[in-house]
């Protein structure tokens, strides 16, 4: 018997529980998994300087919960993120419509929570954030995918899921959308379309659940509307600042109508998110989140043309890559008798850690050729060189590709 | 109708949610509820100094989640965290045994995560924090009470607890006590009685769950060690930083055997917590712990001496005081025939808030007597002024204290 059979704990643990995480060993050597992203470009004197400046000046409201300001966080930020909003989203609102969170995915866990319980039916991209699947399926939920093109969800798909459903007595309890930026494939919905779902939305009377993550990392040019600032009473909006500024601070936001918002933050029993980081991040923001985000933005899409051009490099035709409008990943697919699983342990065990399609899908098996990579964390060089041992270890393993740079592989 | 009931959410809600939260309307004038500090205690200066250090150091470490140190969190602050417990509770440990949690209450979401589920009993100690009251509660789970004393958990009335629920052929889920300086009642559970627990948790198999989020602000002298540190197969331990350095910080520990702590792990679904705060925090902590929480300990004890005096002064005979060991908190009893509810929102409508004893009792009529007040965060002219106050509106609702500086009331 081990130690966890005979301990106490373990006739007391509850049935179901995920398996135990493994002990931590250490970062890979090429690493293009997780929403990691570019070191070098994190501002770390800029908040440093912030840091030191509301500290000195404010740092005994630590002492409080929340500051002393009310559950929803600090003011200061929750206004910079109401006029970002505004600028960047084209979402009219006030500090008052906002609750800071420990990142986004706080704000999953709180709207499920006010939404989503066993038996109940959710609707998700079919390809998108892993966590927005497991999250759910972890509630005891059902998930059904929405079909994609390189416009997003698509809507004669969509209504006929929704219709299926409605025959079935079943009202989904969301919509979750990526529309801006879509995890993992990367697309941005058109106007149009957005006005097409918050159409259905009424319709169905099924709330949109829009996630927008990566929406201040666009290539070019500009963006439509957030669909909360479409209708806002179809809609709850999350975001965070993971992706535009740092992961490791975990700074996110939660936008709703008053009476969604006070029914999610009667639910929160967190005393509030960390306050230093809100604190230093508001300061530093203020003056400089559009300069930050245009030259990350620039950083990011620099690597996004070094992982496309290393790809077609190594995998010539054998790939099909989905290239991005913004943000950290790149999704692509292999031919359709190659399964990625097969071969990311191995990859792991050499020392490059990739995210196989599976995880990203609603349904595993239709994504078994696809892969995510997140290029935002490793250097260019780190990049060429993980993707030519993700090309020589896939060939070792399924055959594919077999041509490298123009040379036949083996 | 109501904006919220024509929205597409209100017919999306779960049923059975707690109350949608007010508006935040600003802190009370007087103000004795939850674990506020003294804003003047918040070494605001020397974190200021300890986050430029960090930063200009090691800011470029943000970029990747948990500093790219893995999911248990920033090495260097959980080294302390180790180096502490061994020091003050007894606990000999590493920073593996170590999983740094959004303050204490994430803690208590993920211990009651992997053990407590619908039709589930847990052992409370009959007043306790409200939380662990109401987080078991919402899980579906039963709440049996442990009778108290003046030192902790009455052992006897444990046993007879214990031994009608083996009859009933339930086995709970754990024993939740906070032995170091109890909240509300501020004791602290000597030696023998934490060993006889420890005997009753391996004879009736069940865990011990210890909160020791107050521990480091003892008066005087050397408290016993942690029951985890007598035998830590049977504990889970969690503690904070939030009382001995600053609430709004969100830094919290949990420490257990790898077994438990590998099974947390795999629970947690948050990427980590905010690790700018715990690199500052590491830093800070490092080399002024001791300094700090000795100044911090001794200015505490000053309030509780004004608080003490103010409640005598202003009740005299008609209070009955649970002088605390350390922390923060006062528990105080009026006569029998009062219940505090009567009055609790008048008061918070004149300014002046407090915590009815029903809301820190497994059984709320037990405790309609009494009151606990936090004396950390008002100055002791806002004590005195503020326990005043107390008294008037008590005696204006209940008619107790007749008596106040030695004067007939009305």
């Amino acid at each position: 018997m081990t130690a966890a059979e005979t301990s106490v704990f373990q006739s007391a643990f509850r049935p179901g529980l995920p398996p135990p995480a493994p002990r931590f060993t250490g970062l890979p050597r090429y690493n293009f998994v997780y929403g990691h992203n570019d070191p070098s470009q994190v501002p770390a004197h800029e908040l440093a300087d912030a840091a030191s400046a509301v500290l000195n000046a404010n740092g005994h409201l630590l002492g409080m919960y929340n500051l002393g300001q009310g559950p929803q966080g600090h003011k200061g930020l929750r206004e910079f993120v109401a006029a970002k909003l505004g600028t960047r989203s084209g979402i009219p609102c006030t500090a008052d419509d906002v609750l800071l969170t420990s990142g986004s995915l706080q704000g999953m866990d709180l709207v499920n929570g006010v939404l989503v319980g066993p038996g109940d039916t959710v609707i998700l991209e079919e390809f998108t954030y892993g966590g927005a699947i497991s999250k759910v399926q972890r509630l005891g939920a059902k998930v059904v995918a929405a079909p994609l093109d390189g416009d997003g969800i698509r809507m004669d798909a969509l209504r006929r899921i929704l219709e299926r459903l409605r025959g079935e007595g079943v009202t989904p309890k969301y919509i979750y959308t990526i529309p801006t930026v879509q995890n993992p494939t990367g697309t941005i919905m058109p106007l149009a379309r957005r006005h097409e779902l918050l159409n259905l939305s009424r319709e169905f009377g099924v709330p949109i659940f829009e996630d927008e993550c990566y929406a201040d990392l666009v290539w070019e040019g500009s963006r439509p509307p957030a669909l909360y600032a479409l209708d806002p009473a179809q809609v709850v909006h999350i975001g965070s600042f993971s992706k535009s500024l740092a992961p490791a601070l975990r700074i996110g936001y939660l936008v709703a109508q008053w009476p969604v918002l006070s029914q999610i933050i009667g639910t929160k029993t967190d005393a509030g998110s960390g306050a230093l980081e809100q604190m230093v991040v508001a300061e530093y923001l203020r003056d400089n989140f559009d300069t930050h985000v245009t030259e990350l933005t620039a950083t990011l899409h620099g690597k996004l043309e070094t992982i496309v051009d290393a790809l077609a490099q190594e995998f010539g035709t054998a790939v099909e890559m989905f290239v991005p409008k913004g943000g950290i990943f790149l999704w692509l697919k292999l031919p359709d008798h190659v399964d990625v699983r097969t071969f990311a342990q191995a990859a792991l065990q050499q020392g490059l850690a990739f995210n196989p399609g599976p995880e990203w899908a609603c349904d595993p098996e239709a994504a078994k050729s696809h892969i995510r990579l997140c290029f935002a964390l490793p250097t260019k060089e780190d990049i060429r060189a993980g993707v030519a041992e993700l090309a020589r270890i896939s060939f070792e393993h399924t055959g594919v590709p077999e041509r490298s740079a123009n040379r036949a592989r083996a």
